[in-house]
């Protein structure tokens, strides 16, 4: 279990952790650490109503920013790019985490919030948020592929978000059962443990468009999860 | 590559899918699967200033609702039982998807969106959600664990949010290259396809508090993932 004083990285009022503050992590590096191991972040943005939606969206850290995109069309996208106040979360399980209690059950996670405003990015700022979401997706992989167009440049809304306000949770390690559990005649029999969960790669799937003498690039098979 | 016709189960002019249509799934069922095959979700609720944080909560579906809990000591989570609007999301990352193009290029996963207000449970129902989320999370196992005392219950704040205004995007197959781009020198000899993304469960770690002669159950180590 991660226990570490507070404050989180670009902590304020908003982001102090208030719950569980034992599994909020001050530093930088952890902060850029969850951020480089997620595939999928989630961005609130809320309609003229009031009503807010959470989006999955690809992102990449760029420095001490996220960047992340979606489709010019999008109005919630708009939305963003207008400077409503968003929030950018990005969360991988580690683990399910089983005490002989259901209220001490918990997962094993990595998680990281970012509140801020997004900026909308052009030309080769945007060019290079692009290809720095690709990298992160699949380091290799932009050398190898077509570049966007001006057409699809133009169909593409990039933003970025700076790493000013953030807070880092991670949970690591086994259960911690209430001592009246672990030595109770029924409870003490109950399995107590985690159940560590992956995130792997399976074998790659060609397209049926892509030619069969073109080998699987090293930077694919080679690649593995942080 | 999913093509089904509009509208989402539980569709509005609000969860229409504008961006992609053609990844709409129309069928309940889908929005049932999708919700059932998820371990996290993420969760909207704004401060009073308007900003809003995405936090990441364990969930279950229950019938026609999904229901989730955090702790009574969370302001935020006082603000969604006091009836803020919210969006639930959950999503599943199934593969990369790599065409020759970057802005081709995209992820195959499963997602549901859920809009609506929650409403807090209490007494027999809260109990029996706080059984459906354990259960979600691993069958079987709240017939083992010890269930909430009165103290846990008071810590614990459940709430209910209804499935009944809902999106669901699922994206299957391989990348749907540009013509120009499948013929092209340069480009036809790059390598198209998907990496197939999958989430496992790895190798039981006993507590150092379990007792060792208390064999791993059975439906820990023959769960497998939805």
């Amino acid at each position: 279990m991660t226990e570490m004083p507070l404050p989180a990285p670009g902590a304020t009022e908003r982001t102090r952790i208030r719950r569980i503050p034992e599994n909020a992590v001050p530093d930088r590096a952890a902060l850029h650490h969850v951020l480089d191991a997620g595939l999928v972040a989630h961005v609130s943005v809320s309609d003229e109503s009031g009503q807010p939606y959470v989006l999955p969206v690809a992102y990449a850290r760029r420095g001490e920013e996220v960047v992340f995109h979606g489709s010019t069309g999008s109005r919630l996208f708009r939305s963003l790019a207008d400077g409503q106040p968003t929030c950018l979360t990005v969360t991988r399980l580690d683990g399910l985490v089983l005490a002989r209690s259901a209220f001490e059950s918990s997962m094993n996670y990595r998680s990281a919030m970012v509140l801020g405003t997004a900026r909308r990015l052009s030309g080769d700022d945007e060019l290079d948020a692009l290809r720095t979401i690709t990298e992160h997706l699949l380091p290799g992989r932009w050398a190898d592929c077509r570049p966007p167009s001006a057409k699809e440049r133009a169909a593409t809304m990039t933003l970025a978000l700076a790493l000013d306000e953030c807070s880092v949770k991670i949970r690591t390690g086994g259960p911690e059962d209430v001592p009246e559990d672990v030595t109770d005649p029924v409870y003490s029999r109950v399995w107590a443990g985690t159940v560590p969960i992956h995130e792997d790669f399976g074998t790659p799937i060609r397209s049926e468009e892509c030619l069969a003498e073109v080998e699987v690039p090293g930077y694919i098979t080679d690649w593995r999860r942080p």
